[in-house]
């Protein structure tokens, strides 16, 4: 028999369709400074909703600078001893360029073959809006929630959540909860039923390598003076052995090796390596002695993602450069320490530089740990028992080798843990042309939120204190 | 006493300097089409000269496609049993590109503390006319040249002598002749009288490096496919040992060491190395095992000229570059077939490609091989000779590590080995802003193309064709 209040939410679903091709009509571009109307547009559509449906305290939180984007925080609590969750949410989204790659407007909701278009519809307002109608559907069917909620839709994730430890440092004291329950961060795949645990973290610097005072002609000076393009090159191939190790001393501390039951359960998740591959008409690289899925989530990456130097244009000019330029990301796996992995790879590279080369850092970006949700966190827990009732399945825990800095950031300023529990896919085409959300998330989502919150109102909230490590 | 013609010569100083000031101010960059009267006007005053001194057949040769910039041809040819020499220049000048750090305007010769500023008085216009106006003294005051000579000023210098070529072998009857004295090649230095024996050849190439079908975020594929930069980087380092020697299977083949003779007169040249260091603010790099000028004359180059990909503009992003590109150029020594030595580094590189990586060659450059004068050169001897008598010093053979193409062009259509007898120094900014000319030179160059030429008319001919090995 259907819950009463999914039975509600699912009679609803034209109406949240037409309610989500409403909210990306707000051209919420939060990079984009001729947006800022759409951003506001984008705000006020969340705080009606929230509003009519019944929700209190409702209020933008800003960083206690003034700058940056609100959030839009709002809360119900009426479910006194069960578990306080922060549901979480971004109103903005990523710039819709290039635009004539489109098949249709990045702001009209379009569907086509079982997919909704849209920028945004899969990153992330569609998943929001699951999430959020799933509680207005119990507020609609029932007057209450199962849980205490306060809800915290964010303004900058896609520009790199540069206010969000300021605002959660700032109103720690509202946001007293015992978990996050994110609807932000896709599904692995649309053909396996997944619950990612973990995510690497990231950071990043900018080098620049200087060989002479300046370019020199490579007829006068060619076997004499030291070649900036070389130098780079030898150090960015410096950082690996002959069989793809990362060999900067200290690179991997902290790092433990997967234990036999971990590999044993990765090796067990059905994936076809072969058919990836063929996708990306590439081959295999990496660490050697990992399988494809522990080098992806379970291993630390050192790439460099920009390199440049000498004469870049047209035809050819006889120079040897004087400077030249790489762009390095890591990804960080748990054990790992951000400033020390920082460190250990410009003391690398300095010690690399040979005789006449001198190496500087010309940019830095944030570095940000690596996460992982502890084992026996409730609600994780629930959320596996809600997605096996839903679809028939037990869900796979994967991890994701990207980075979700409100994971790390929560952790940090809360010290709470972080489940995802979104319902778009990773291959929807968020960041580029075409983004689409699979219309069967929207059934698949109110069933597993409408479920996942039946299950946290029967926990006890110190289950939760007692889940972190 | 002051040989005659050289009096004479002397003696029209301010004459020869208010000429050369006339022709600085006809802008003749080959490189801008807008230039085209400048071009024109450059050749009308040579026309005029060569005419009104006596000089005959002149004419315009062209490539008989009719393409490109002509050359002016002039001769003289009334000294029976001399030998007869092409005397080479060009009127073509680099573009004055940035206007902006001109001290004087570039096509308005100006004198300031012994220098003449002005673009072209250094490569080629002023050197070109020392040795026309040595020329035509010797027809003012004696009636007649001591050599058969023709004048032959090319257009296209700059712009890479793309017609050099068909040019010298359409005319081949015409440019009979028994060597090449050439007022383009400057001197090594001011401090030093020496003389340019030989030139590396140079040839290159661009490769792109491709490692998927597009690029990959660095978050879900970091770690298991390969980054077009990391490829790029290890062929480029791969190129040499840890020393610095280049690998390559076939690089060096037909190279010889130079012999013990070649290396104590390369070591007797005053050079101070630790100087030029310190004024490039780098360390000396290159091969172990030769010596800085070694390095710089008798062996070959592997250079990288420029060299991207990936993400280059401000901040960070987090891809995993599919493409990356190179620019590669070369200099080649004596015994290197350039045709061999390019494919032999193509082998290299695309045997070091990993799997998943291709690579193709994007963009081709000219290959031209290494000159050298032989040793018995009548011209090179007599050169050696006059530079003797007009400066006191037995001029020291240096080679120099730049391509002129000419050289190997002239051997390879007319079967002529070629004598720079140019009087501007390599220091005098000639592709650069506030090109100069010293004053001085104009002295040394008259005295010295007098003493020349009156060396040549002594010499018999047959001695040219017994010359080259």
């Amino acid at each position: 028999m259907t819950d009463p209040v999914l039975a509600h939410a699912l009679e609803q679903r034209e109406t949240l369709l037409a309610r989500l091709a409403a909210f990306v009509a707000h051209p919420s571009v939060g990079a984009d400074p001729a947006c800022a109307d759409g951003m506001e547009a984008a705000r006020r559509f969340l705080e009606t909703r929230l509003s009519e449906a019944g929700f209190s305290n409702l209020q933008r939180l800003v960083a206690p600078d003034g700058s940056g984007q609100p959030a839009i925080y709002a809360e119900w609590l009426g479910a006194e001893g069960a578990p306080t969750l922060i549901v979480y949410g971004h109103y903005d989204v990523q710039p819709p360029d290039p635009l004539d790659l489109w098949h249709s407007p990045p702001f009209e909701a379009t569907i086509r073959d079982g997919r909704l278009y849209g920028r945004g519809v899969s990153d992330d307002k569609g998943p929001m809006l699951i999430a959020l109608e799933a509680l207005i559907a119990f507020l609609e069917v029932e007057g209450r929630l199962p849980v205490n909620v306060r809800v915290f839709l964010e303004g900058e994730e896609e520009t790199g959540s540069p206010s969000l430890a300021p605002i959660l440092s700032a109103h720690r004291e509202l946001l007293q909860a015992d978990a996050v329950l994110s609807a932000d961060g896709a599904r692995w795949r649309a053909d396996l039923t997944t619950i990612n645990v973990g995510n690497r973290g990231n950071g990043g610097f900018e080098i620049t390598v200087r060989t002479a005072a300046k370019d020199l002609h490579s007829g006068r000076y060619g076997g004499v003076v030291p070649n900036a393009l070389h130098v780079l090159a030898g150090l960015v191939a410096g950082l690996r052995d002959a069989e793809g190790r990362i060999v900067v001393a200290g690179f991997l501390d902290g790092v433990e090796d997967p234990s036999p039951e971990d590999r044993a359960a990765i090796a067990a998740i059905p994936f076809d390596e072969a058919a990836l591959m063929a996708q990306l008409d590439t081959a295999p690289a990496g660490e050697p002695g990992y399988s494809f899925l522990e080098r992806l989530w379970l291993r630390p990456t050192l790439e460099v993602n920009g390199m440049w130097g000498g004469y870049t244009g047209a035809g050819g000019k006889t120079v040897i450069p004087n400077t030249a330029h790489a762009k390095f990301t890591m990804r960080l796996v748990p054990g790992q320490d951000p400033e020390r992995v920082r460190d250990a790879v410009l003391r690398h590279l300095r010690a690399s530089c040979p005789p006449g080369a001198t190496l500087t850092v010309t940019d830095e970006r944030g570095w940000s740990g690596a996460y992982a949700v502890p084992d026996a966190n409730p609600l994780l827990l629930a959320a596996e028992e809600a997605l096996q009732e839903t679809t028939g399945d037990r869900p796979i825990r994967v991890r994701i080798g990207a980075t979700l800095p409100l994971t790390e950031i929560v952790l940090g300023t809360l010290g709470l843990d972080t489940v995802m529990f979104s319902f778009s896919t990773a291959d929807e085409d968020y960041h580029a042309p075409n983004e689409f959300l699979r219309l069967s998330a929207i059934d698949e989502g109110l069933a597993a939120w409408v479920a996942l919150l039946r299950r946290v109102g029967l926990q006890d909230p110190a289950d939760y204190a007692a889940s972190r490590p």
